[in-house]
């Protein structure tokens, strides 16, 4: 008898130390995977810093995103060190390395199952939020497979399902789209597209059942628990950078996330009983672009506004314990450094009057055709007022009306130059680079996590955390019609357009 | 009986459980603390991928030191966001922030007892191992205390013992110690020293009982149970270069390492059996100096070494299990980026080729006065032979010999460049950036290292894993007599050294 009861506690004991390290493993659960495009390990440093001197905290005073860092993941594509959005993000929604520009497809030019497309296919309900394009290639990676990520016309297509010969239901695999790209779901002959067809795929989602808003008024009358699906897109191309964003136009992102996490927890809950939870994508993908543009008060608002972001997944998480969130990002961008020779300091306190973007400013300025008028608006309104310089140099002046004379790009690297020197702030390229990025995990599963994870790694333990299959996904888009040619048309003229 | 068996099986569990998650708390224990100084995250992507393309090793392949990722570690020190070397190792050491250039000494200029001095008080076996001078800021900080870095001829004395008042025993705390930096322990009078004073420390530590070494063939003769202390000075200054060295000179970092781990454990184990175990810090410290160069071959092979060195460590620990690795940095250093617009790649074969580091080739040219001689050394000898560059443009050589018109320093970084450039490798300063740095373990109690952490909270670990007290050593420093005098004097002048 004692030796019965022996067996029978030892074997409590061994579910207890199980419980400790691994997820829940039946019931239904749900995902948040959260990505910060070029958000690299600098650009928490840059956010925490700036923080600490900004509000007093003390030196050793961590985020809302150190207080959740599990390792840090590795980037690189199949086919060079350095990858891109379409890359990075087909590692994490197939498990599988692509090469640079492909959306949803392996290394061989195949589409291949992603995390998102299998959740579906289980029964999860599904969404995506981004602050880019919704067509973009963050986004685009988890619903669509095209060769190249400037399909975006055919990309927008397949995130409702057309075109790919899917199975799985009339309208494709996402429940939810929150984001910008209006123009590439209207027809060339609407004022406001940007497709090279007629398609108006407005319309085919309204006809597929879609709640289609397209503003900030018609997102806060949606209902918490409205039914979906529902796509919402705020802006003809991006939405605004955090920094220059108007409240009243466009929400940010940690609102789109609350709701959002409403609504699908809503219908993952009551419609049908039986579903097992909901995945979604949520992406802070400005923090790229800003990072793109060598540009850091407008790469920190974004990061500060993705960890407004963190704080809403968490509390949603306290309510909804089954939940895992993960984020980590698919590159680094702009190769940020703080402190630049001699002195070892930087100065965050330079880019807390900084009050637009770079490309706002930029954008302003390139209607200027008048040298001289130019160069007093940069004086006496750009340097004083939009970065908080009010005593700007006559060599800080010039070097942005410099380069709005070269053009877009150059004028806003130029902006962000002049402020990144004053705060010692250092950066080698306006492309991405290929140094590990923070990885982070909360909630049900997650202590599992821990490490350096290669990205595929990440995607894997996305698939393994549903407990969902890829390859039947794979499997079943093998025939996927207009695939093969685009992807031989796109290997033709890779080099013109890399 | 039923009843009592089951509390029985249960307490047994809650051990199990406990087990898992935390150090063994009785017994003899070893900490091996290992700083690769000014190695970012980015530098560990270089050496990865460098791995990776010249052996052929998969594109998710990770290195020893991946495979022990457990986080980052926040680098900042108390009155700047871009720590040096002497506060960052103070944060580690006594677990409290420090100004840049403060040795073992709190924010307010007071010494602060650190965890190898506590240990030592304890009965702890302890070690210093570096390839910098053993006197240079890193080791300095665990068994000194001074004002100012650059006071090494105070610090070397310190690290005897001589001039710290101190109660532990009659020679200081340090029981062995491999690197570099004999002329800080060789006096003014000697052709070798580089003290401003008579003291002949290498006599003094003699006289303390140390067995002193100082050249390859006695390291090599001594028995991996020889009895301690041991002092073993492999060069007048810092140690070579991985890449530089001339193994019937010196040993390597990992040689040391293997070496030192005999000796302590040796010393620890047996004489007198009641030692409670080791405390060792091991120093890769010129993966900094390779950065402030932004040299990056030679940043590399320093990696790779510290590598080989992590893998010595491993294989100590499975042979010892009661012994817990911590690896990290003070800071990163260079601002080094991997990939330079426009393409999305860089190239790691360039550095293979490459035979010496900046520092030699610029010593080598240094010496050189003729301009035509000069430029042919450069195209003949230099570019194809050192860097392994048969191609070299007339524009490379001419940065080259215009650098070193410069000086040793612009020389040193206008070769790193060459290199650079075509590896499509960016470098933003010659100074510290403000970045995390790894954080890795491995071994008895590292289950309980997870996520991001302060530098004081790593210093805090390695007390608490040691379970010793550092304030008991701060009180025993406190009246330290020529302290307040050089920190008075310190900062005077602190503008002028800075």
């Amino acid at each position: 008898m004692a030796h019965k009861w022996n067996i029978f506690a030892i074997l409590l004991c061994a579910l207890a130390v199980n419980g400790q390290t691994s997820a829940k493993t039946s019931g239904p659960r749900n995902l948040i995977f959260m990505i910060s495009d070029g958000f690299g390990v600098a650009s928490e440093a840059l956010a925490r810093s700036y923080t600490q001197q900004t509000t007093g905290y003390p030196s050793n005073w961590g985020s809302v995103l150190d207080n959740i860092l599990v390792g840090l993941t590795r980037t690189r594509s199949n086919d060079t060190l350095v990858t891109d959005s379409a890359a990075g993000a087909t590692a994490f929604s197939c498990a599988q390395k692509s090469f640079n520009g492909g959306i949803g497809i392996s290394a061989d030019g195949r589409p291949c199952g992603t995390v998102l497309e299998a959740a579906k296919r289980k029964g999860y309900v599904t969404g995506l939020v981004t602050t880019a394009r919704i067509s973009h290639a963050t986004p685009a990676a988890f619903a669509a497979h095209a060769a190249d990520r400037n399909m975006e016309d055919l990309i927008a297509q397949q995130m409702l399902g057309i075109g790919l010969n899917s199975s799985a239901n009339g309208r494709g695999s996402v429940d939810l789209m929150f984001g910008g790209g209006q123009c590439y779901f209207l027809p060339k002959s609407n004022k406001a597209g940007c497709r090279s067809d007629n398609a108006n795929l407005w319309q085919a989602a309204q006809s597929q059942g879609f709640t289609a808003l397209n503003n900030r008024q018609q997102f806060d009358s949606l209902a918490f628990n409205a039914s979906l699906p529902v796509l919402a897109l705020f802006a003809p191309s991006h939405m605004a950078y955090e920094i220059d964003r108007n409240p009243a136009e466009q929400p940010s992102l940690s609102e789109m996330t609350a709701k959002a996490l409403s609504l699908l927890r809503s219908a993952s809950v009551n419609v049908p009983a039986d579903h097992p939870g909901f995945m979604v994508m949520i992406e802070g993908a400005r923090i790229d672009m800003a990072g793109h543009d060598n540009d850091p008060a407008t790469h920190l608002h974004d990061i500060l506004e993705y960890w407004k972001t963190i704080n809403v997944v968490r509390n949603f998480i306290s309510l909804n314990p089954s939940t895992l969130l993960v984020s980590t990002s698919d590159h680094e961008t702009g190769g940020l450094t703080l402190g630049v020779e001699p002195e070892y300091a930087w100065y965050p306190s330079v880019l807390k009057p900084v009050q637009r973007s770079a490309e706002v400013i930029c954008k302003e300025l390139h209607r200027m055709t008048d040298r001289a008028q130019l160069d007093r608006h940069i004086a006496e309104v750009v340097m004083p007022q939009y970065l908080g310089i009010p005593d700007g140099s006559a060599a800080e002046v010039s070097t942005v009306s410099e380069a709005i004379q070269s053009g877009f790009k150059a004028c806003k690297r130029a902006v962000g130059h002049v402020i990144s020197a004053r705060a010692r702030i250092g950066w080698t390229t306006s492309g991405h680079t290929g140094a590990d990025v923070g990885l982070y995990a909360y909630g049900s599963g997650s202590e599992a996590m821990r490490g350096s994870m290669d990205n595929t790694q990440v995607g894997g333990f996305l698939a393994s955390y549903l407990g969902v299959d890829l390859d039947s996904v794979t499997r079943e888009l093998a025939n996927l019609s207009t695939f093969q040619k685009d992807f031989e048309k796109k290997r033709r003229h890779k080099h013109e357009h890399s």
